[in-house]
């Protein structure tokens, strides 16, 4: 299992220090990082944490949400991506060999009483396009992740792998590429064209896995399981993912309220477990 | 306000002569009806009662739960949706000038345990085709409704309106269309185009309005709202609707437990006023 890395939101109660010390000592090899416990410790002492771990660092999440029209906002929002591009930099740098600079990009949704689809998706576009200088000078990639379609209204307004293709498709591939998360595009008809696009224009820069599981829960962000748990074919996708030439690691992201009020090094033995069924790579 | 037709699940506690009455008396002039309130009458009665109504009758939700591999479960559904057929055309026959016989298909979710989306989607396509022949003796339209991705695994393997299109593509137009319902297809990124292929097909069997809420209820089957009351631009894709040549009624159609737990009279009067600001045709 060389390849599966530990996603931070998996275990999203424990803290930095926590998250990097149980992936270790279940002998996962790899960690993808939320900005939110890196930016409690501090970066410097992230970056520390995150060395001295001997884990790769696989992404950072998460910048974007920067289709807002106003133009003190979009401002706003652009600095705060450059910060969180500078952050993947320097955790990409501390993590071990293997580590991948890439930043996880979710769009935001509609701003507030806006029905515009377009002018969002139009502005989430030009933002990743404002953002590729500061990413090519700091090695980064921007890596833009559709989101399902229930989210399009109030959390990302890229709704599917073809959209975000076409939104870097005019930026160098090795500052622009799309997130595969088995979630958000598992349901896509033409799933396996599009992984096998991506591959093709090189374009993809992170492989997430996790189940959608029915029935829904309460809480729609939360309707996440372990792989195995739900509908997903991780066989067929992770197939089409490998044959288009994804040689990166295989991030386990699980938003779970279960999971989450589990203890963290029992969740770490429960991915593993999971993910040796359904991916095993 | 002439194309308006009230969908009876709008009023979902409402049985079928309380459904016609409150239509009639809101002066709507078209409705949409379900098989089962339908059923709880006969179609005899249901027959009587629509021809006594005065109303245009738009279309019959629902047939279709068809995805099963079992050879038997499958001749059942297939039998099931040949009787919904006759249905269709025995209460369009009752109904006004302008009515429609038009039948829903909602394709059905994932057979327990199976994780073959595609063999479940192709399976949806043989079944349609199945039903073609008995369809077209009646002079009914087959109208294939793509669900929300959100449906995918438990309801509707039928994803996007590009999906549905190809899936009726064989058939003769006048048996086989597409519902464009905005809950399910208003994020779709190419929905002005697939619309408008839509139109050039000669596919557009129902327009369905609904608006799409947030946050999202805890019930996901009720993230349903009154047109205004959430994010979808009803200005924008009725045009496309229209642009593409449609012009049958158009239907309101919403799942929300506010609505249902209201008196049907006072309903009617909330969808007029929310499509009189949002549709006005």
């Amino acid at each position: 299992m060389s390849r599966l890395s530990l996603n931070q939101a998996t275990i999203k109660y424990a803290d930095l220090a926590t998250a990097l010390s149980v992936t270790t000592r279940a002998g996962i090899g790899s960690i993808g990082l939320w900005r939110e416990p890196v930016a409690q410790v501090g970066l410097a002492e992230a970056v520390r944490l995150v060395a001295d771990s001997g884990l790769r660092f696989s992404s950072l999440c998460r910048g974007g949400f920067f289709t807002t029209a106003d133009p003190a906002a979009r401002q706003q929002a652009l600095d705060e991506n450059r910060r969180a591009i500078d952050e993947t930099a320097a955790l990409a740098a501390a993590g071990a060999p293997g580590s991948r600079p890439v930043l996880v990009l979710v769009a935001g949704g509609l701003p507030e009483g806006s029905r515009d689809l377009r002018g969002a998706r139009a502005r989430a576009a030009d933002a990743v396009a404002a953002l590729a200088g500061h990413a090519a000078a700091a090695g980064v990639v921007l890596a833009v992740e559709p989101m399902h379609p229930i989210y399009a209204a109030d959390r990302g307004v890229v709704s599917t792998l073809d959209q975000a293709l076409d939104l870097v498709g005019d930026l160098p591939a090795e500052v622009a590429g799309v997130v595969v998360d088995t979630f958000h595009v598992w349901w896509d008809p033409d799933l396996a064209t599009l992984i096998a696009r991506a591959g093709r224009e090189g374009r993809i820069a992170a492989y997430q896995v996790c189940d959608w599981i029915t029935p829904f829960p309460a809480d729609a962000l939360l309707s996440r399981g372990l792989m195995g748990d739900g509908h997903v074919d991780f066989a067929s996708v992770t197939r089409w993912v490998l044959d288009a030439g994804y040689t990166g690691d295989i991030e386990v992201e699980i938003f779970n309220q279960e999971l989450w009020d589990a203890d963290p090094a029992e969740v770490t033995q429960r991915v593993k477990k999971a993910y040796e069924t359904t991916i095993g790579l």
